[in-house]
């Protein structure tokens, strides 16, 4: 412990006697690197501690401290978020989880895996692997995310058109509530249905109703090598039209994303990947079903892109040329970062609307007079339309938040929801209210008030705060490039 | 309205009022036939009045009359259900959703579909097909049994090993909450993670948070036409021991049932399917992948079967022969039950325990000197061990009651569930409280009692009512054949 001055609040000490003094953190130059996750637009305050737990009964002690004092507590895994659902509010115990990073248990003879909370995603992935299995939830940052936080906000990423998104694989949880009790729910089996369905209820719950401690999670039979293909199309909304003709057709690839040009030219600038630069839109679809279905499910790809006017289309099974295009894809909000400050949105839209959102978004950018890059999952509807702009410039900054909002207008005018994967966090509070309701909100208040009756967990999260004066102060809407 | 008598309570006329009087029924020899689902041990008394509203508005109205006068609400579909869950309490309003039964859309460019809740599971089978589109949760009962019901318990079938179970298809909901007030959550869109995930709360809660008035379910492209395979095995746990090698291999077919040499006689008795009568047990199994894909995987499982001990393995591409066999396991239960009264139990147990679990119930069969004919969806773990007894004879009464008993204990210690796909209601309300423990309990209260202030809906389902003596005396436990 460096610099604990008579500032430290009390119930410091009893932290430290709980945890031992390498857990607790209170230097703000230290405790700095844990207010805020990667959302550039939202508010972050101050932690008053930062505590590293190692184990569930240190995490039901730092809930029985914040319950007894009335200090608020911001759960926060590796802070790979983008919506600052992890960001903390002054004088808060912001509780890590990167610690509790323990692979329990891989069960190949039940197809699950029970892990703690800090595990990162690849590092699962990798575990499981060794046993012919596959844990499918894949977001972008999955080599650094942590599971906790995939938990927390119900994660996806490029899996998600064949193989669902994080809540599709919680079996069972541990969750230490607010109050510090330990909550065990759900269950090792494929099938049950004693009780209610807690452990979905916590699942993207952004730490608002308790500390997620251990879950258990399923696991499905890797898949075959994938075979890739990639699609050029004259207009953006072309791109649409192949998911369209792709969901009525029947078929389920295990990837269908989108790029624009935008993307496109961005990427090849980082990467030198010779991409078709020219092109409006790729459409980027892989197959891993294997030997003749893979064959098939690609020769049908490659006939929908043609109908939708492709201009190119290519296939491949060779594994360097596949992991080439799959890190192009996955360069693209990076490449887009390195033209300006960025506004990522994350709308899912009704997968038939995906041709008219993507042409909703390029009205948005004439509108707007900016750059708006579209990429995103469009097999599932989940876009990531991205508002590249300069921050310095209070007006292009004016416009581009007002772009960001259109397009979540369109979003919600098409049917669609203002966040697909990424969480509501403080970013889109209001959003929430609005795409939910009064009624929604109520029942939604009504189980928040019920399992945290004191509002400790991760307040001004999903839902606004009744006072925000002084943490508006403190962090503000800002934005990084 | 026939015999309105002084004794009808005073609210009758606000329900004849909103809903008109052919929707409210009070003569105690219509409502008698709304008083109790399939189950043979669960309690139940006479409702006050049954309503049959015909739209949200009236299933609203009805809340709101029930609120006012803190009137218990039992919710109910066709009353297939097997625990219990719709069986009336004693002056009550049973509010049957069977006059709304409308496929209000079906959406091919989308994969999803929008029902009533009265709408009966094959009638959404058999829509969604004409679109080559498959809605797989199939409930034994699929072809009477209402989709709210299968809602409100989180069905299954036999579909769950490849295809899970109901509330993977639950994209959005509409409820009528016990105040009256009509909630919408969820979505259309495949992802997204807007709020808590109040709809899969709703799905599997027994009608004990809310009124389900509206479902929109995903959707899945038709599978190809069958392949079934059948072997048969000297022993009965064999057959679990196939069950894990299917597991480990990476198999996913697309059913996998087991049923022993009590079951395989009792329905050849009933079919005359020149079933293997000899055989301790039978696998029936089906590939729906198609194609080579198809031959591959039955294939696999002809080799895990032999090596497993089967004695014999035939698969069949024969629609025909195919639907005789799956005719065969459909009918276990039926042809059961025309020996005697059966106590039918739920286990869901995790798959590499399926055999341990099959020995165990022999066992319990010997220990009572009673039939216990064993038969599941062994390939998700969901057994469904059938107590076979007279129930006018005391003593093999206690005895079948303590075998069912058994087997859940047996479940419980081999990290199952007391139920995998029929539900709590009144049936196992004490053995939930064991299962979840004292913390998740209360957990589900603090949840029941924030959607529910005054504890109107479904009362004494999948919680024990502080005060069931007037209950038990009506309803008691009682055993049918």
């Amino acid at each position: 412990m460096r610099r604990v001055t008579t500032l430290t609040p009390p119930w410091v000490g009893e932290l430290i006697g709980a945890l031992g003094p390498d857990s607790v953190l209170t230097d703000p130059d230290v405790t700095a690197a844990y207010a805020r996750d990667q959302a550039m637009l939202a508010e972050a305050g101050m932690p008053a501690a930062v505590v590293l737990p190692r184990s569930t009964a240190e995490v039901s002690a730092v809930m029985q401290v914040a319950s007894r004092h009335g200090v608020p507590v911001v759960p926060r895994g590796a802070g790979s978020g983008l919506v600052g659902a992890a960001n903390a509010v002054d004088g808060c115990i912001t509780l890590v989880t990167t610690r509790m990073d323990a692979v329990l248990e891989v069960a190949p003879a039940d197809r699950l895996a029970v892990v703690q909370p800090g595990v990162v995603n690849k590092t699962l992935r990798d575990a499981v692997r060794a046993h012919g299995l596959f844990y499918p939830p894949d977001p972008a940052s999955y080599d650094w995310c942590t599971l906790g936080g995939n938990l927390a906000v119900n994660s996806g990423g490029l899996c998600c058109v064949k193989y669902g998104v994080t809540t599709d694989y919680v079996l069972g949880l541990e969750v230490v509530l607010a109050d510090g009790r330990v909550l065990r729910t759900g269950r090792r089996t494929v099938k049950g249905v004693a009780g209610y369905d807690l452990a979905r209820l916590f699942v993207g719950s952004e730490g608002t109703l308790g500390v997620i401690t251990e879950a258990t999670v399923a696991l499905r039979p890797a898949p075959a090598a994938p075979v890739t293909l990639v699609a050029s199309f004259p207009t953006s909304a072309q791109t649409g039209q192949v998911v369209e003709s792709v969901v009525t057709s029947g078929l389920v690839p295990s990837m269908l994303e989108v790029m624009d040009r935008t993307c496109i030219r961005a990427v090849d600038d980082v990467m030198k990947a010779d991409l078709d630069r020219d092109a409006a839109a790729l459409v980027l679809a892989q197959s891993d079903s294997g030997g003749a279905a893979a064959t098939a499910e690609i020769a049908l790809l490659t006939r929908l892109c043609e109908e939708a006017g492709a201009d190119f289309v290519h296939s491949t099974d060779d594994p360097a040329e596949g992991d080439l295009l799959m890190a192009a894809r996955r360069m693209a909000l990076p490449a887009l970062e390195r033209l300006g400050s960025v506004l990522l949105d994350d709308v899912a839209v009704p997968r038939s609307q995906v041709a008219t959102f993507i042409d909703g978004c390029v009205a948005v950018a004439a509108d707007a007079g900016l750059v708006i890059g579209v990429v995103g999952h469009a097999g599932d509807g989940n876009m990531h339309p991205t508002v590249v702009f300069d921050a310095a410039d209070a007006d292009q900054r004016t416009r581009a938040f007002a772009a960001f909002d259109a397009i979540l207008e369109l979003g919600l005018s098409l049917g669609g929801t203002v966040t697909g994967e990424h969480g509501v966090g403080t970013l889109k509070a209001d959003w929430l209210e609005r795409e939910i309701g009064p009624v929604s909100l109520s029942v939604h208040q009504a189980i928040k008030q019920a399992l945290d009756p004191g509002g400790l967990l991760n307040p001004g999260k999903m839902f606004r705060r009744a006072h925000v004066g002084d943490l508006a102060a403190v962090g503000g809407l800002s934005a990084q490039s």
